[in-house]
């Protein structure tokens, strides 16, 4: 996963993630790692507790070192900021505080609207254990909040830079909700589908099947049905021909001796046969 | 932390969390974590390497003890699947399979909507080091992939459930993704704001800052503005209204002796004073 670190596209440019007096040096080097996932590399450290650097950020870190080597140290919070336009805090708890308070998706939108413009941003991350301090959420416009089962709500650092990264990250992603992966084939135009229903329902018909009359249209219908939903390819529609000849194959064998109503040379118009009989239900 | 988890909501109900061959104790337990962070509760394990129950998880499930304790061991993934209606595979690689992929966003939603109907679902998720083998692949209707920064996209189990969770959970939330915070005060009326501007603009006459009568207009619409977008609670305004008052102390004085073109009488139609100058610009 690391060795692909020098291929990622430059997914640059995110707002700063800011980490308040971090206190270990593996949740530094987590956090690192969960914005490096989301494509963010703007990573500051006011007043780290352990030292800066640090190994164990590294260890931690998992490969997301490019994060880490641009990570820059400040003295304060207000030093930390001092460049931006707009910033977050982060936390859970409210705080009596009168202060506009977002979801990371609505900040994520807003950020990016900001970016765009120019206007740098970033969010504020307090320690491990306390959180940020009134004085830093006073230092930020607005108070990003992730809404979390209120009953058990605390994340831990990397966490929380992982669910603002990932709001940030699918803010700007163009992919969609749901595409259909085809495993190098192509979806099947509905001439092939319609051969193999073709193929299906005449060894259905030779198998004795579809002997009821009645019944045969409603279950021709049925099958077909499951067929299209499945939304087949090319290739799979293949598959499906191999074994419906693996299956007819005996019959095959026994109709060709039997010569059940010459059903075998009935090949192109077969479909309308379904249609011819559709008033008989 | 921990200790509020008797108090929670009932935030259950949700889909399956089915951990394929896991690791690593302690992923269980973050797991586990991550899953009551989302209100999720039904957490499968199939065989976990380790052995069940886990010590290591329990220390680092940081008080989701209810969901460990909840949690069924299953010999398979078919057996831990078996009462399921819809199954998703968790899985950033493209397995060369024809399969529908899907964002958890989008498999948020479909699963709103099957819990609603009675269709119980859940998600598999593979083991740390290798990921969900293409045999467990095939067993789910659909893959469901996080979107990350192609060239680092690799989760750890914690977070990937807090990833699918965290989608859960805010497909139900009806939290509005922006909100003011009062502080424990109220937005302030219009009066309220009206009064205050009053009482500024008599102060700053007083001190001179309007002297201009020109460029009067302009700069009190720019005060007015700046307030108006401040969204004042009434509790902020009686502070400002201190503010003023503590810097016009010493001209206060000043005026009472020099008797400035009785302004102080001015109360009520202060404002009109402004519209009445607006031809003037």
């Amino acid at each position: 996963m690391a060795g692909t670190n020098h291929r990622r596209p430059a997914l640059t440019g995110g707002p700063a993630i800011i980490l308040v007096e971090p206190q270990l040096g593996e949740n530094i080097g987590t956090a690192a790692r969960a914005m490096l996932n989301c494509g963010l590399d703007d990573l500051r450290l006011a007043r780290p507790r352990d030292g800066w650097p640090s190994d164990k950020a590294i260890a931690a870190a998992s490969g997301a070192d490019t994060v880490l080597q641009k990570a820059r140290l400040y003295p304060s919070v207000p030093a930390a900021i001092a460049d931006l336009v707009h910033v977050f805090a982060a936390t859970a708890r409210d705080r009596g505080m009168v202060r506009r308070e977002v979801t990371p998706r609505h900040a994520a939108a807003e950020m990016r609207g900001w970016l765009a413009s120019g206007e740098p941003c970033g969010v504020l991350i307090g320690p491990e254990r306390t959180g940020l301090v009134n004085d830093d959420v006073a230092l930020a416009d607005t108070v990003l909040t992730v809404p979390l089962n209120p009953a058990f709500s605390s994340l831990n650092l990397a966490q929380a830079v992982l669910i603002i990264g990932y709001e940030w990250f699918t803010s700007g992603s163009t992919a969609s909700p749901e595409i259909l992966h085809r495993g190098g084939s192509r979806l099947a135009t509905k001439e092939e589908l319609l051969n193999f229903f073709d193929h299906l329902e005449e060894e259905l018909e030779g198998s004795g099947f579809l002997r009821n009359r009645e019944s045969r249209p409603h279950m021709v219908r049925n099958l077909r049905s499951l067929f299209q939903r499945a939304q087949c390819t090319e290739q799979e529609l293949r598959t499906l021909h191999g074994v419906v000849t693996s299956f007819a194959g005996p019959r095959e064998r026994r109709r060709q001796t039997n010569t059940v109503d010459g059903l075998r040379s009935l090949k192109p118009g077969k479909m309308l046969g379904l249609v011819d009989r559709a008033d008989d239900e």
